[in-house]
């Protein structure tokens, strides 16, 4: 349930129509870990799943490759869903820690950190990533862009794509919060056991820091974005080795960390 | 502190320049209430005092007149601050018991909250607000725009702003943050004891629910965006009684809820 059609008026300066309209869904995902509240992130619903995963994964709580026990998972028609995991406590990692035990919403990437010293500076940077063809950029985009249906549908959803070395797309996901769609393609090749594949990182707005961080934890040594990144986005990425560009549209691309990762032709 | 210079390298296909850019600043806020860690908000710095005014106020922590005291307000030269706020035990509100103790982000409206039956309807709807006249709309988004001067700059900022019942602007504020800059126009009115005036909100990007749910503390009866609106956003908004629209743009506009509260000419 990615999409959910209303009833709009839309107005143009001599005309004024009744139409039936497309919105991206925004729902609350309530997730609860060993029986204690974790986090309630706000989503679009369809692929809760592979979120969970890579929401786990890309916050350092569980890195684990068992099957996810989940219990009691409940999703209502309007999309509301509630979803328990067991994790043996022995495998719950320092993000639970830090846990997000409260409510986060579709914009946002890592609500709940109980302190900013969370987010430091880790200790061993991404090295020897795979060198990107900027050449081979437009066709990328290209080839996420077209597969994002609920764009398409609302014009109001983000996109994340994950591609290998060989700038093959590997997959793509689409959700109302940017995070959330690089959670969902970093669970879903975990779910594959591909992650390892994943070299680029291409994603449909902007770049804060959070996405940052996300790539670092799931190896993924370059993030392309549209759309413009933020001071502590560039910031973040030259302390994690990650290669970073941004404003990539049009034949024109900048970069903002580690340029030595980008290569003209493949 | 709106942007901050960084030296980066754009790339044409045929063609590589090393310039600098200006990047919208992305730093933390970390607010104490009480001696007790309350939030850590991702922000652009620079109008910190409106911004946390208009967050106690948008998510019902404090709505009294009253200065806030603000000790050991602590700024680095990167934006990142400290700030503590004293506030009287018993003028706390609702919004502080499912308060947002943790880090939120910048693109994140209510992280933190406790849970979430703190996003439930509200008993009161409003009612009987201010009639939007369209066709002043192109030009109400006109004055926002051409006071983005950190958009200009950097690409990467939002934008709100708020109009009185003559469609005149009373101010408008831009930040990383989406639900940021709302707050800040709201905190700004609050400052001057001007709130009351704040007939319609204009936002430059998309609309998610806890916008409306500003929207509604405020008491602003319509909300208009560039962008599209989710699911969520139009639920709630039929149900605080908010008028919204979204995809204003080229003379166009969509109704999603309380058309009723629009008009043709003023």
């Amino acid at each position: 349930m990615q999409t959910s059609r209303y009833q709009s008026i839309k107005k143009e300066l001599k005309k004024t129509q009744l139409v039936d309209d497309f919105l991206v869904v925004e729902a609350p995902l309530e997730i609860q870990i060993n029986e204690k509240p974790f986090a309630a992130v706000m989503r679009t619903p369809g692929d809760d799943e592979v979120l969970l995963r890579g929401l786990l994964y890309a916050e350092d709580i569980y890195k684990g490759k068992a099957p996810l026990l989940l219990k009691n998972n409940q999703t209502e028609p309007n999309g509301f869903a509630k979803v328990q995991v067991q994790i043996p406590e022995k495998e719950l990692r320092k993000g639970y820690l830090n846990k997000r035990t409260l409510l986060s919403v579709s914009s946002c990437g890592i609500c709940g950190k109980q302190e900013l010293d969370s987010t430091e500076t880790p200790k061993k940077k991404l090295k020897n990533t795979p060198a990107l063809s900027m050449d081979l950029l437009p066709s990328m985009f290209e080839n996420m862009r077209s597969k994002q249906a609920t764009f398409d549908q609302t014009g109001g959803s983000h996109a994340a794509a994950l591609f290998d070395k060989k700038h093959s797309l590997l997959n793509t996901k689409e959700d109302i919060g940017r995070h959330n769609a690089v959670d969902k393609c970093i669970g879903d090749l975990l779910q594959k056991e591909q992650l390892y594949k994943a070299a680029f990182l291409l994603v449909s707005g902007r770049v804060s820091y959070e996405i940052i961080s996300k790539a670092f934890f799931a190896k993924i040594g370059t993030v392309v974005a549209v759309s413009a990144c933020s001071s502590l986005a560039v910031d973040f990425a030259k302390e994690f080795g990650i290669c970073l560009i941004g404003f990539s549209r049009q034949g024109k691309s900048t970069v903002y960390a580690h340029p030595n990762r980008t290569q003209k032709t493949a």
